[in-house]
């Protein structure tokens, strides 16, 4: 018999928020991958074109912690005609020590969300200027809400653009958003005016074709790509990979593969085993980031396994913590 | 909200047990990876070698299965010395038109154990003489038994020898299985002795090093592997399985890099891209099987995504026709 705990998306809302100890919790998280021996084996990936589905699984063991998450992504895009959203999920908590169960996170996806915009939020101090204030979100789903939120967590956000290709998603999202934040934030659809005079860019869209252009991008600006977790999903300019002052990777050899660093190799702007620096790296001090005022830096963010150990592991204490849950005996 | 319905060990093995069905569905399962477009990614594993501990996760689809499993399986095999089973684990089935988890099946490693002992059976019934009636089962564990058990299912077995390096433990199984299946079961220590006039031969040790000598084989029998599901798990003498008059693979992907294949490939006694049938195809009919009564014929299982697939949607089939399980919603 195993006993294991299972926890719903509401119980694990009560514990987890998107809050600067999530970021600190992901940040950790990168700096482990950075200095500890961590097991990240290869994302498992099943297609189910038929249906417009795609699941992936995400691992990491990080030495010293007592457990790891085994996360299950589905995205089904044809969820939406028939009321469902498209992504979801959960993550399985196991021991490191045993490899038994120690609790099931049905979250529905929230500790993804949660967990990427917290990366989101990562990238952002380490390479964004510090004064960075004006923001530039790319897309209108939970993501781009996420983002503009975990940027004002570590920059002095004061003003804000919603671009999506649809006007009136990016309005209704710009004045949610604006209601919620407390500073002006517009809508627009105009990718490129989005970009002029902005400190910060973020893309959260499934584009498969890029949407921002390597020329428009100004001295000092920094862009984080989060939308490109699959070979075929492309946001930006493979031009503007090769041409930046610093390009960072959450994790190499997965952007490599499925982020935008692999169309700009495909596009042969980039070598193939061109060696950029990772975010843990940055994160635990062993490379640079950001370096001067006037540096384009861009991170390349595909999520990792360790972001989903982290904050699985936080939600499970946070949880027993206050006994929430339902035991389960098997 | 989405709502799935959770399914113990105990629920699980009222309505799944190691019978002809499950063989028939197993069996189906490997006709369909012939046949089907089936997708089945590459095993997503995982080591933490300070407490000996791996984790395999599986999966497959299999076009007009209404769901797939993802399977998680860890192996920690310091468990026994604190009281602990080395092997566990459960399956996540998910819906193929939505990705909604439909089903948690908590089994401990129970279907697992049930579907790879079924994926013997289907060995056996295409590829040992029919009259086959003297097995040798070598290993004591849980598969060891179950092994034996499944040849019962599609030979008329009616003798057996229990091979184990403890010769206490084969005994142990020997006599308990004699009690269970009623035909005279032996133990021994002696793995030539074993061989000696066996009509099927199952392998089902975690040994690193080879068992069976390429020389012991005798015409007409026929060797299942299902030991070695990693690189460095090795049963049979390599040469036997360049010298097999027909070596079957369950999945030659797999074999190729896991299997008892690997190790001819790296001795060099078989090319690396030498194709060999796989079991599906025969048992579809797109390949022959045994076509001679001395034919050697090897089977090399590693265990496959589609097996577990297979077997949770017929657990999950079962479970819902008793109104088995628990619903839960989150």
């Amino acid at each position: 018999m195993s006993r294991m705990i299972i926890l719903t998306e509401a119980e694990l809302r009560k514990v987890i928020a998107l809050d600067r100890d999530t970021v600190d919790c992901v940040e950790a998280a990168f700096a482990a991958l950075a200095t500890k021996a961590v097991a990240m084996p290869p994302i498992l990936r099943l297609d189910i074109p038929e249906y417009r589905g795609e699941v992936d699984v995400k691992t990491a063991y990080v030495p010293g912690i007592e457990g790891f998450a085994i996360k299950i992504s589905p995205g089904f895009f044809d969820n939406p005609k028939i009321g469902l959203p498209s992504t979801n999920g959960m993550m399985v908590l196991l021991s490191s020590r045993t490899g038994l169960v120690q609790a099931l996170l049905l979250d529905n996806g929230y500790l993804t969300d949660v967990r990427t915009a917290a990366a989101g939020a990562v990238a952002a101090k380490h390479l964004s200027r510090e004064s960075a204030s004006v923001a530039a979100i790319f897309g209108a789903g939970m993501q781009a809400r996420l983002q503009l939120e975990a940027l004002t967590l570590v920059r002095p956000i004061r003003e804000a653009r919603i671009w999506a290709r649809d006007a009136a998603k990016a309005q209704s999202v710009a004045a949610e958003l604006a209601g919620k934040l407390g500073f002006p934030i517009t809508a627009t659809s105009d990718a490129r005016g989005a970009v002029i005079g902005a400190d910060l860019i973020v893309t959260t869209t499934p584009s498969e074709i890029p949407i921002i252009e390597a020329g428009w991008l100004e001295p000092g600006q920094h862009l984080t790509a989060m939308g490109s977790d699959a070979e075929h999903k492309n946001e930006i300019d493979p031009a503007a990979i090769a041409a930046a002052d610093l390009y960072v990777a959450d994790s190499l050899k997965q952007t490599r593969r499925l982020g935008e660093l692999h169309h700009a190799i495909d596009a042969g702007l980039v070598a193939g085993d061109a060696v950029f620096a990772e975010l843990g790296q940055i994160v635990a001090g062993r490379t640079p980031g950001r370096t001067r005022n006037d540096q384009i830096t861009i991170a390349d963010l595909t999520g990792t396994g360790i972001q989903d150990t982290a904050i699985a592991t936080l939600a499970f204490a946070r949880a027993g913590a206050v006994k929430a849950g339902t035991a389960f005996e098997s």
